[in-house]
């Protein structure tokens, strides 16, 4: 049965090293919101250190910034329908968690809400860097707290063998997505 | 037959936005380099800058910091054993073109080569970012010139089917990669 097993902080990159396309999420002040990013990745092992690009004109903007805080949600193949509305509208017009009807949990480590049925979590702390903020958009997370689902991910490793509906999404443009493919080595 | 097409600047984030594993590319003074990184990105669409994480242990590093310059190559699951090879081997011990076997093809607007069978270019020129570059290992680049395959990129989107062997890859660990898989809309 699927359940969320805790990540070795040192190992946690790994959730992101392939390059999947994250959910956001963020809040502040009891206000809550969820973005899609095709723009995250490892910047370091350990202590683990994430990048992530957030626009300014974004509501989470707003939120993580107040907070400092958020946390990396991993989407999947049976969630492409929800992360491509919560990438096309803006949380300033409603509350995008009701209109894609994406579900919460609670995170471990941070009042920011985690996304139900994602595949691995990455719950952050800003190391504020203002420059890389404001010229960029650019922020870095610690990572403070990691999980993943234990069907597809084990022993520091993704195995999406017989678990399509699980593949992790990578966002193309216009609606469209990769799912991840083939593991092999070589 | 497969060419290199020219790819609009402005939409040149397309080749790197689901998260490809690259081969940078640097030269100076005569000497060159290869290395691979799974940790490399879009930061902005136009004009285009790419983040890419570079260690400061790396021969790379230090031709990179010298000359200003270098490229991303998108390199294919034909060419895994070779990615996986100059990802474990140092610069400094050899040239890596040679133990690899990759072969160079010259760049369009720099002095760096360009790993031929790759199936993306992104030639980028340094900004300048000291704190970043110390305290991460983090360099920016502003895109200056962009080509792909014209077997899998058209009109701003990679399209693999029919083309397995040029399917882009995703760094996991332990040398195993996942290849990109189906492309799909929702």
């Amino acid at each position: 049965m699927s359940q969320l097993i805790d990540v070795d902080l040192a190992k946690c990159y790994r959730l992101l090293n392939h390059g999947p396309t994250v959910l956001v999420t963020s809040c502040f002040d009891g206000k809550h919101n969820v973005m899609a990013a095709a723009w995250a990745m490892p910047l370091d092992f350990d202590p683990p250190k994430i990048l992530v690009v957030i626009d300014k004109t974004t509501y989470s903007r707003q939120l993580i910034e107040a907070s400092g805080e958020f946390i990396l949600n991993i989407p999947c193949r049976a969630q492409a329908a929800q992360v491509l509305k919560v990438g096309s509208a803006s949380g300033t017009q409603g509350d995008k968690f009701i209109q894609s009807g994406l579900q919460t949990i609670p995170a471990q480590k941070m009042a920011a809400p985690r996304v139900a049925g994602c595949i691995g979590y990455l719950e952050c702390k800003v190391i504020a860097e203002p420059h890389n903020q404001q010229q960029y958009d650019l922020f870095i997370g610690e990572v403070i707290a990691s999980q993943a689902d234990s069907d597809v991910y084990s022993e520091g490793r993704w195995y999406f063998e017989g678990h399509d509906d699980k593949r992790t999404l990578h966002y193309i443009s216009g609606g469209a997505f990769f799912s991840i493919g083939e593991q092999f080595s070589v």
